[in-house]
């Protein structure tokens, strides 16, 4: 098949090539146009302007843009949403608010264009390992772009499969892709994904954290131990219940450097994490685990706290405590 | 009634004085000379060693001890349960772990000692407010050292008065103090004390910084309050649902200096916190808040923190990311 | 002063009466003609329909609504948006979501009219103690309705004062109002109020959690306490740091029955504990404690999750193990 | 290599199994014959009493207890402490509290004997992935069981090697096993990967939570979905960041019933959640992810709380709020 890629960044750039790789045409497009030639070694078609591409494509057109969330991937919506043709299908493949896909995908029906939105988890692995795809829209458009999908699966693999009754869904699902729903619920699920993820992130870094201060020198000597968690991450990745891809790369970084001393600990947090406890409260879902992991990340990036100086003035107040040094 | 105070620091300095006020005979000691000294002023008995303590004493002697918890309590408790005579009481007013009371009574038992541990909430404040008082012992012991006890509750004040059956256990409640129980009961009530304290002081904590950062220039024009944070406090004070004293504290602290400059926010905890949690794990009761409340005050000590850094890591290892900028 | 009281429920209701009280002249609506009976009976002039509203009015009008938050005051705020005059004031004294407001008052100032919205805390018992209120709004048009809001206030009781500078805000902030800033600021900090309030309630309930199961059978016996939580209540009453007045009705529901019966525990919440996550969220601002306070709420509501479901599940998987009975 | 195996159930009959299976032998002791038996069928020597076990085997002997933690433990290994010679190992291969471990090494130590103590993760899976396992105590001893270790690791296997240093307990590692330390230490280990579990275990369930609810009717329309959960799970398998070995067992858990309805969600908690909260408090690590699982699972096991009554009884103390209907 053919379709325009918009936005070759880390994962754009990277989704082109595995297109290409399997036999698809991509015309690809990039306001910075080094990223373009790139993708032209790799196989693309380059083009230096949004304009350029309705007269590339074939009918309907599949615009997939792959740039940040909000505003920039908003403007370029509205482009192309102006000079694509009834019937045109535009891909949503960055990380957007699923509430906004509600907007936009009514926005575009009123000019006879359809909306996909696809969570993509993958990360710069994607090149090689395939892409996990999460995708709300139109059925008959999601079906129309089928073969794309496919190519950007990771498909099968080696990965032991589930016993479970055979059909069309549950194929798609082992190969790596999904049709959740209707427009917004590809973004919804990636979105839980995400929340997901900053849970169990937060799970093995207060695990390690536990580990790494078991070697502190206020402990009495028989219980403190200086362990080396590299051997630990390493041991963990096999046969145990918390193997996962996140403790390989654990292991991975802690090969390197137990003491993580290239890393201040400023953790940045990218909207799905907030959005996801948004839905929760939505629903009435107690998520005390995805809250606390979102609100670490805040706190990591905040030397002090204005409430954790109230909290001192208040030990001032009623006991005359004094602080505690620096 | 006449006893011994031992530890005349900020707590146990003031209840001696608040003792002689209200009639008691002190007899005061402290390795500290200038806070016997300070006693001495203050209308007690000074005495320069523990063990001129038992010649002032009548039969039964009270021994209150008033020292931080930990080692100290436990050398003095030691020494005292050592010079004292059969009969005699032993009342630690510290904040103990409520389990070390049960090894202790135990202890002073086969000397034929016995314990009473008295929880003491009042702070610096207690001088003048009375200091309220959960109480854990023999009964006939309690009972007999009912007039001390008497003397340092605050009092029915001017608070209104819950309507209910009136018991003599009911009476103590509304003069401040309460007999929780045997040996260790008065500590366990006082830990759980300060485990509400910390919940509440960190409730505050958080909806102020709430309030403040509101004010943050990163926010949408509309979405932006510079707040009175002093006048704010001050208003809660007065017939809304969460005024309280911890709040009166922070409407004095606000007023001073709305930005807390003095402040650096590195908050300690003293134990009770700790063991409040402890004691919920061994019940199998949740206490979100509880716990939450504690790890803030870990997490305010800490610059950086190893699980920070691991998240960086990690989020490295699968987006290539790179960390937020200090 | 004259003004429009729209809604009699248990708070408009009261609020009117108050008014009357203190020398105001009150036209009381409701659509249950029952409730505007009862407010003609405490003084106020009953009318039976919004539309008679105007003609009772002076220039400039205020109407004050006080309904629940939601459609309702939503529709009643279109309604007498659409038959006041040109400079009137509307007062939403309900709990809405701030962020209407600035919508509201976007809307009202381009037909001329001033929203004022009104943050109130008190409750039932504010007829007597009067009620704590946040406001936001045109700096003229609070002005204007200032003696309305002494009236309604708590004044300044018994408190103990703060010592602080004498300003015009610090002296409001003293008889219990404060004017917070622009439209939506009022309802910002009374959304903060109740999320602290969450947060309080919660510390309580699991601090109390604690001493009611600590007389659980399948403790050790010298590590069992049955406490008594009426007296318990009573004594924290008094000179305690966790005085509150949430305390007070906390030792008054225990004096009537320790064990509470008469509530299972489906614990209701009313949007701004909602809101107040949202808003912390929004300002990366960790909120751990008022979080875990909304999320206990919402798990008081369930009998059993799928997220209990699941981990069930994932516990068979991995270890065979076998759910606890019922 | 010859050793007792002490504890046939799950865990200790299956890895008495692994081990004749790599050509080790095995005297296969429990209280239930049939175990015995069983044992004897797949190769090991069954004996019916610990007495007859230091007459089997070669010395210095090995004793590996694989019992459930607590008292059937503490018990066994007194047993065996008593009728085991100068020189002989004995290991603990459950699931005990690492404090324990350090006093029990001490007894041990005064009988001239040595502990081991291995943390095993596998589960039911064991048998056939083999054991991760976490080993704390003497040098020389750890390395004298060494092939017993090697042959119930699970082995390289075809996960991918990380690139990192070669040293013997890098190689150990990859095997599957970890000299983690001093006696104790493998214990601690072996804690604090369960209390990641655990904190995994509820990120998992808190969102598949949210993906379930998002189906119900009180949602608008378009923020409605209704996904298919089994579908979803088996795409997270492939390329995602949240895949792991638990989403592999909730993938098959889900692939037979998505309402999950044979399961009530009475969680059960095991010991080492509790003790990593234990843990980290003891170093002042902030944990709420952990505490929170934690925390979710007593939840889970109560109908009502007693926190929750408290609440409701509260907010009708202020607002004269009814409860919910249940």
């Amino acid at each position: 098949m053919k379709l325009a890629m918009i936005g070759l960044g880390r994962m754009g750039g990277n989704m082109a090539h595995r297109l290409v790789q399997h036999g698809h045409e991509v015309v690809a497009y990039d306001r910075d146009l080094a990223a373009v030639a790139e993708a032209a070694k790799n196989g693309a078609t380059g083009v230096s302007s949004l304009t350029e591409l309705p007269a590339q494509l074939p009918s309907p057109a599949i615009y997939w843009i792959m740039l940040p969330a909000g505003e920039i991937t908003e403007n370029v919506m509205r482009e192309v949403g102006e000079l694509a043709r009834p019937g045109d299908i535009i891909v949503d493949g960055g990380n957007s608010f699923w509430k906004h896909d509600l907007a936009r995908a009514a926005w575009l029906k009123e000019r006879g264009l359809i909306l996909i939105d696809v969570g993509v988890s993958g990360g710069v692995w994607g090149l090689d390992r395939g892409y996990c795809m999460m995708i709300g829209g139109d059925d008959a458009a999601v079906k129309h772009i089928d073969p794309i999908l496919q190519a950007l699966a990771p498909g099968l693999g080696d990965i032991p499969r589930t016993k479970r009754p055979s059909t069309e869904s549950a194929w798609q699902a082992e190969m790596g892709y999904v049709h959740c729903g209707p427009a917004g619920s590809g973004h919804f699920v990636k979105m839980v994904h995400n929340g997901i993820e900053y849970g169990m992130m937060q799970a093995y870094a207060e695990g390690f954290d536990i580990l790494k201060q078991r070697g502190k020198d206020d402990l009495p000597d028989n219980m403190r131990f200086d362990l080396n968690l590299s051997d630990i991450s390493e041991v963990w990745r096999r046969g145990s219940v918390i193997s996962s891809w996140l403790l390989d790369l654990i292991a991975i970084a802690l090969a390197n450097d137990q003491s993580l001393s290239k890393y201040s600990g400023r953790v940045a947090d990218s909207g799905e994490g907030r959005w996801t406890i948004d839905a929760a409260i939505e629903e009435a879902v107690p998520v005390d685990v995805l809250a606390a992991a979102l609100f670490a990340r805040f706190r990591s990036r905040v030397e002090f706290s204005y409430a954790d100086q109230l909290l001192s003035a208040m030990r001032h107040g009623f006991g005359g405590h004094v602080e505690m040094p620096q």
